[in-house]
């Protein structure tokens, strides 16, 4: 205990505090606003003529849980790689997603469900704020390890309106399709993360550099994160889609699509790796960017070699931008990124916008049939062209990297604020100073310094 | 192995010829009892005018495999965080609830679904035996490392037996609702343990005391558990109710609860610890009690402003139970609580009979319309009133408090046998007594000793 | 690093180009053959008369994801428990099925979903492909940490094409039944794999003796596979049935199976555990084995005491299998089976195989009425009699034994091929050579063998 001083009573006081008081206004608001809407409310879902079967329960409560599992054990273990930090990610993943479950069922609730003056909740409203928490997940991943608790309940306060925001532009004004996020909660996620680190770099960070890499056994709790995440993702490209075919089909797209970047990130992997050695880091997360890539385009008829091809574009791509894109990152850019979240959620989101830009452009009526209905609803009414929608789609992820960046900077000025209890330099990627430690893992830090100090 | 003394071959072979003695004593009664329902039933099923798509396992099999991985991975996992007893925590958990899952299908079917001389089975009694197992190993939780596999057997034995009888005494005499079992499940199970323990108070204890606390990685492993409870918990409550709203209703008022539970817990956890630190004890387990909370209100229209409410305050109640209750448990009422189920399982559960008194005594037929019939016939065909309801509800949790205690002090005394295999003080907390423990664990536990000489 | 030499640029290469290889290839074939099918297709989906509701996806994609995760958190963490092999058991069986899915969606689409010159591919193929890459993995077992990631690829490449010329055998020629592939995966899986490890045997294998073992918190790693597994093997099992009461009847049956497999499990490795003490390798495997041997019959009525019969008699031979039969299968026959697959998946599985011969020939129109024609068609339709309906299962095993030996055989001549980058005998069961692997690792190994020095 002796490398993590004491802090002072204003900053231990901060975080009980935060929580209280978001926990107190979000309660509030619930009280005024939410309600159950038709399918939870029993008067409203026995009023009128349909069977029990009809609930949108049953066709959708089985993706949210496995979108469920995958925003908070997926994510959560994800982070967990960090050989002293496992604590802080997967309990900060933990609060921080459940507050963000809240506040963006407001947030989303007053953009997308707000009808007589009341916020209407179902099994939608859980995905629609799962996603959102996702996104700030995302946002974590880059600063992970470098900021306290009380500076990510803030960020995540700013940044589920801002999500909310844009993904309100997108899906209701420019009425794009976007249905597993690649622009709204990877693209959106990556660059509001990738700003505020750029906002918070810390040039002492060196200080910590020990403590950056992973140990063995913390690898393999990193592995429980990406395989939760890789299973369930076609559930989640597809939880949000049209019944049906749409469902079906983007599930399947997602499913090859995972299947390509795996095979790509262990090639590349291989082939540029020390001695031909495959890296954890790159099968950990690069593997990944399948469905981040097919997150716009999966519910389209992106066909199943398109699926492949896109796969494994992502998982290439992504893993040479941790092996040479993320030092050139940091050391010209001064982005630090702690868990690299450019090359899983950055670059897959924006090329899986661009896909999504060129599969609309490509639909015809033949090739969806009355099914174009689903999908693109406005070219099947004749509102819009193909060619019209790839516009509308472009000009998506144009307004998400806007709304990334500067919601991005305004996040990191906010966290920068000297009040707020921030780790030193040489305390970050550290669990003892937010966190009861048991006996052991100092010993065990104690022993890797020594064998430092002897190396 | 010094450390632990050859046990007699009569100890030795209690536990194979026990576990041969159930299984061949269920096998019977299976063979004589047990038949597949109209669901399962190749003959009845096709008999009569219905579609596949009508049958039962598609409502409620993606809830009750939820459910099954709480039981299993949920339970299992959270008791890891012993240091030691890692293999006697997912091991046990793994052959008490296989047992138990067995036995309650045989009891709970003399209860439940008893026809014609034959216990029909089908996906309904499949979720009811894995709830009657969540009992058992929240009592299980109260004396975990300080029994042996013999003395937990004969534990689920009874315990499955008074389980049954009080869930009937509740569900089918009182015609009390609990769909989320906050009195069946939840108090029963903790009282039940609490009592149990109180005759099996151990004075000598402290001789295992080094080893009751976690290290680094068990604790990791102890949040693989919690997780996967908090993800599937609104699956559990919602997993026997009405179709249609009731589930969709239970599923998201579980979700709020929980949201809400884990910010109380990160907030009462940094205020009561030692710097303002947070303390992995309550985030693996209080941040989960406001699942339990709900498990009698969360089918009713609790609203989503009440769950948030009910969520908040278990989980603040729980963190606080941890911090200051469970020392005085041991000291003053010498119940010696491992797990802390009063504090996760015991006073949230009595909260949430309360709570379900409180809004059963709230219904009326304007707030739940056509729905009251699901939610509360005899109110709904007038044979109750509200507030009838609500005693009744009450009445309920008495009996189950009733049936706990004198459960857990006969369960006591029945493990208090002399000749049952049972560690000795100085080896509670300890895998090796029970099981082949691999060569790095001696070391680990060498070098930990070696470190606590040294301090 | 010292330990294991460096790998010349030929051997270097032979990862990443085989990757890219079978990646262009099966991406050249998804492009030329695989298309939507009707419940996946837009423009066929929505062609014609019918509620979304009833698509396909409903009544299996739930299955289908317990399935996935039984594939590649199942699998992939039970492989864990050896000390230094974690990276390996869970990153090559990450590969492995990831390029198994691929190529078994064209192998058993041209198979069985052939039409008009395309591959037509939706959920049902994504099971099929996952219960292949099952069957791929069951071999992986047997050659755990004796090979290297090429060899395994290529075996992938050859066994997929064998498993779904057997499995077209026994389907659709023989018209056996065997729903959960007690013979298709389960035999030909771990007798390929087998006589695979036979063909490859190592003499000087004991150089790596000290690496075989488990390490504590492998073990514990280990049983998030066994415990995942034993969850959701009831969907395996159902998961490609008849709909309403077959998948139904299943899951229950497969239930039952796994509770009696886990007690004989527990009673039979205390029976012959030193001292009574139980063994980690018994309950991460043998419990699991009721799931196997129910594969083929589950589906029938093979009523719940059969189930637990059957468990019951899997998990006591499988038991006794890790005790005594392999070390003779080493000593005597020369065959390595790492996670002895002969015990899990081969006795169990010929076993299943059995059991199906035995309950198909005890079919009556009375027992299954006019569910008869979902389970049995031939003998409802009177083409077959229940005796020829058992010849035919019983044929159906011979044929699976025969393609596994042969096919097993051909992979071992193909996987000697000395120009494959296979590991030394001395680097056998030991990540170091294929992966990078942080500096921990090391230590502790240093630690280890400092400690067997020692000792």
């Amino acid at each position: 205990m002796a490398g993590s001083p004491r802090r002072s009573a204003g900053r231990r006081l901060q975080l009980p505090l935060l929580c209280l008081l978001l926990q107190g206004a979000t309660a509030i608001l619930f009280a005024v606003f939410v309600r159950y809407n038709r399918e939870t409310d029993a008067a409203l879902w026995h009023w009128g003529n349909h069977s029990d079967a009809d609930n949108e329960f049953y066709f959708r409560y089985p993706s949210f849980q496995d979108v469920h599992v995958m925003i908070f054990v997926g994510f959560g273990f994800l982070m967990v790689f960090l050989q002293r930090y496992g604590f802080g990610s997967v309990g900060f993943t933990f609060l921080l997603a459940a507050f963000a479950l809240q506040w963006s069922t407001l947030i989303q609730g007053f953009f997308h469900s707000f009808s007589g003056g009341y916020i209407l909740v179902g099994v939608e409203s859980m995905i629609n704020a799962d996603f959102c928490a996702g996104a700030v997940l995302i946002s974590f991943g880059a600063i992970l390890g470098k900021t306290g608790p009380v500076q990510l309940l803030l960020m995540a306060l700013l940044e589920v309106v801002l999500f909310g925001l844009n993904e309100f532009v997108l899906l209701s004004l420019l009425e794009v399709k976007d249905a597993g996020g690649s622009m709204t909660i990877h693209t959106f996620g990556a660059y509001f993360g990738l700003i505020l680190s750029r906002v918070l770099y810390r040039p002492q960070l060196e200080k910590s550099k020990h403590r950056q890499g992973s140990v063995y056994h913390s690898d393999l709790f990193a592995m429980i994160g990406t395989i939760f995440l890789w299973i369930f993702w076609p559930s989640f490209n597809s939880a949000p889609t049209a019944l049906g075919d749409g469902q079906h089909r983007t599930a399947l797209n997602t499913y090859y699509s995972l299947t390509a970047s795996t095979l790509s990130t262990f090639a590349l992997s291989a082939l540029v790796g020390g001695d031909g050695r495959l890296d954890m880091v790159h099968v950990q997360n690069a593997a990944l960017a399948g469905g981040v890539i097919v997150g716009t385009s999966a519910e389209m008829m992106l066909t199943p070699f398109g699926a492949l091809a896109a796969g494994f574009l992502a998982g290439a791509i992504s893993t040479l931008g941790y092996k040479f894109l993320t030092p050139i990152l940091e050391s010209k850019l001064k982005v630090q990124d702690t868990c690299g979240v450019h090359n899983l959620h950055g670059m897959p989101g924006v090329l899986g916008a661009l896909l999504g830009v060129l599969v609309a452009g490509l639909a015809t009526h033949e090739a969806y049939g009355d099914g174009l209905e689903s999908v693109f609803p406005l070219i099947a009414e004749g509102q819009r062209s193909a060619t019209s929608q790839a516009v509308h789609q472009l000009f998506g992820l144009f307004v998400t990297l806007t709304f990334a960046s500067v919601g991005g900077g305004l996040g990191g000025l906010l966290l920068r604020l000297p009040i707020l209890d921030s780790p030193p330099d040489a305390q970050c990627y550290e669990d003892q100073i937010y966190w009861e430690v048991p006996g052991e893992h100092e010993l065990l830090a104690q022993g890797s310094e020594e064998t430092e100090t002897q190396a």
